[in-house]
């Protein structure tokens, strides 16, 4: 991962020294504990109890505060971070980011995750549904999506163990029960609720920046073998709920300015509750994968720019229901694909169906999906308005056999 | 709901006098305040921390302290209940049913449903795919299930606020967006989590008593012309996310012993994880209807006894990927349906797909659904070993219209 820029600003909880965790920027190569700030004034007058919101092992009470208080800190830190007269201030409370662990930074409510790429729905139907390829009747008259299991969505560098399951040969049709033998990996971008909204309203896709507080990258492992079998009719279970990682850090709303973008002009009018459909994101992400040990070969280049939904409009959908949001829901955009096989965010398409094996810089190849001692790395960046690259931070996951107990990083 | 046992000792959280909810059980007519007695000493040495455990607005911290802990106070509750000289010491602590208001009784963490009834599975296969009536190729072979939204779960009472979406007409093939016109109940049997497992761990069956605390009875509300609208290929989303109502009390398993039963044998050996079976449970439900201000019609009469998936299969299913399990799980049945019209825990089944109306005592009908200010009740009970009934419950809700904000009970 790059240097973090000074603008970008991200919200995170590192731990460093054996202290409890606590939430954190990174600016640089530097974590700045923002508890600190807190305590030594550097929020007075921002926010309502900045020792409070913020001295606290999650981000919890951060998110719940609300946009004032968000925009409200990261003015304050704009401030400080570009004034040459404030190092003395900022220096007690910087650590190197390699000297810190990053936690899961806050509590994930309720996730949700979506179907958001024309291209990544077309492929499957096509790898899945060679006869009849068309997409599904309802996707592009709403955002597709599932719940998928909060209580496992981890924090990036988590071992994930290969997930156990039943699977039919597509041969045979035998069924058998096993460690996965398609394992894959799912390029998404996805979004942090802070604020919540009360059961039976809705929320318009113009409140998008009153509730949700900066994106995540995301990367939603996926046993391809166990999906297949068990998928109809109730959606994705345990072929995705044994892991979902997501970077340690936030990037805040405001901080992807540059990369908005308008969405791809839908085929018809959307649906009231879709409109107006906001922005969407430019995020170019980058997937990597290195073989226990060896180098590591870029895989894909998807870019969530030309994605058929915008954050906004999932939002929206999300509580049209009159469901209520909740701080810590977290939602994602569903794989991130392109037009192009640089541009696909799964395995799954880049080998089309277990078919055209992925070359590996180390000689060797993957024809279905992760071995074990696979480390795959999501990083990701926008571009500014003076066309540099600011990268968003990465997300990283390495594949540990069955049976070998997922060690957490140490807490 | 009938009188509570003196043998069932439910677990719920209620509040009375402005006081702070409280975690409480439920004897014969009244709430019998929990808090209340750790605090005059009456669990002394039955548990580690009474007071720090059971003085908390929730049951989080009682569920979380495991099975000796329940076996513990509900041991202790069974002996001070019955004996005639501690009626004086209880007295203080007990507060009619009717004076209270109870609450959701634990913060819920992750809520997945299952699909566990074969007579259900086979109604809605032949409703919705008449050329092609057969079972889900897996679900014989693994308890199918999804995601639900655990920031919707409802404590009984909470009014339920007709959903609004997006639905294709059957015989033109429009789609329009508007409150469901097809809104139904599912009668579930509920299962909640107090210990949790390890990320990258497996739960064997024979450890369910190990994990759950006990059983809560859920109406899974559905609006069903949305769900066949969006559900392809992700599964029902919005059509279920807008509530799920649980009932106050979870009876203890210990107080379902006499219900337990020998699940249907299966038509092939289950798979590694998913031996051995364990109990199913004959639980008896009571679906009821009546419109605002009407009479009450019994509609059906469900029983869980012939499910094909035991809870303990279906957590060893949860954790059969690695996925942790949290305190605070829920897990719910499925539609709980049998042989007979009688026996069909959902309106889409009682009417045969809105083809055939159901009869109210009170002269209307509803063949197309729920219709606003409906109140639905479920109960349940089982029978004693003697052949007493004994209630475990009920859940109720009432539906108001689109619009009407749902009004939370007073907290």
């Amino acid at each position: 991962v790059g240097r973090w820029s000074t603008t970008t600003l991200p919200y995170g909880v590192v731990r460093w020294g054996g202290r409890p965790p606590r939430p954190a920027t990174a600016v640089g190569d530097d974590a700045l504990d923002l508890a600190g700030l807190a305590r030594d004034g550097l929020f007075d007058g921002v926010l309502d109890d900045p020792l409070g919101t913020l001295e606290h092992p999650t981000l919890d009470r951060f998110l719940a505060a609300g946009p004032s208080a968000w925009g409200g800190i990261r003015a304050r830190l704009l401030e400080l971070v570009h004034d040459a007269g404030a190092a003395d201030r900022l220096a007690p409370h910087l650590r190197p980011l390699d000297e810190v662990s990053p936690v899961l930074a806050w509590t994930v409510a309720d996730y949700a995750d979506f179907y958001s790429s024309r291209e990544h729905a077309t492929n499957v139907s096509r790898i899945f549904r060679p006869d009849d390829p068309s997409l599904p009747a309802a996707w592009d008259h709403l955002p597709i999506g599932y719940h998928g299991r909060a209580g496992t969505v981890v924090v990036s560098g988590t071992p994930i163990t290969r997930p156990t399951g039943l699977r039919r040969d597509p041969a045979t049709g035998e069924i058998t029960s096993g460690p996965s033998l398609h394992l894959d990996v799912e390029v998404e971008l996805g979004w942090v609720v802070g604020v919540g909204s009360d059961l039976g309203t809705t929320v318009p896709t113009t409140a998008f920046a009153d509730h949700v507080v900066g994106a995540v990258l995301v990367n939603d492992w996926s046993a391809r073998d166990l999906q297949a079998f068990e998928y109809r009719p109730l959606g994705p279970f345990l072929a995705k709920s044994f892991a979902t990682s997501v970077s340690p850090w936030i990037v805040p709303l405001d901080a992807l300015a540059d990369a908005r973008v308008a969405p791809p002009a839908p085929p018809h009018p959307p649906a009231h509750h879709l409109a107006p459909a906001g922005d969407g994101y430019a995020v170019r992400f980058e997937l990597e994968l290195a073989p226990g040990g060896s180098a590591s070969t870029v895989l894909s280049r998807p870019d969530a720019a030309g994605l058929r939904w915008t954050p906004a409009q999932q939002l929206a959908h999300l509580a049209s229901n009159g469901a209520s949001l909740r701080t810590g829901d977290l939602y994602a955009s569903g794989t991130v694909s392109g037009a192009t096989r640089e541009e696909r965010g799964s395995l799954l398409e880049l080998t089309w169906g277990w078919t055209d094996p992925v070359m590996l810089v180390d000689g060797t190849r993957r024809r279905d999906g992760l071995a074990d001692g696979d480390e795959v790395t999501i990083g990701a960046s926008i571009v500014a308005a003076d066309g540099e690259p600011i990268p968003l931070g990465e997300v990283v996951g390495r594949v540990v056999p069955t049976g070998t107990r997922g060690h957490l990083p140490p807490q």
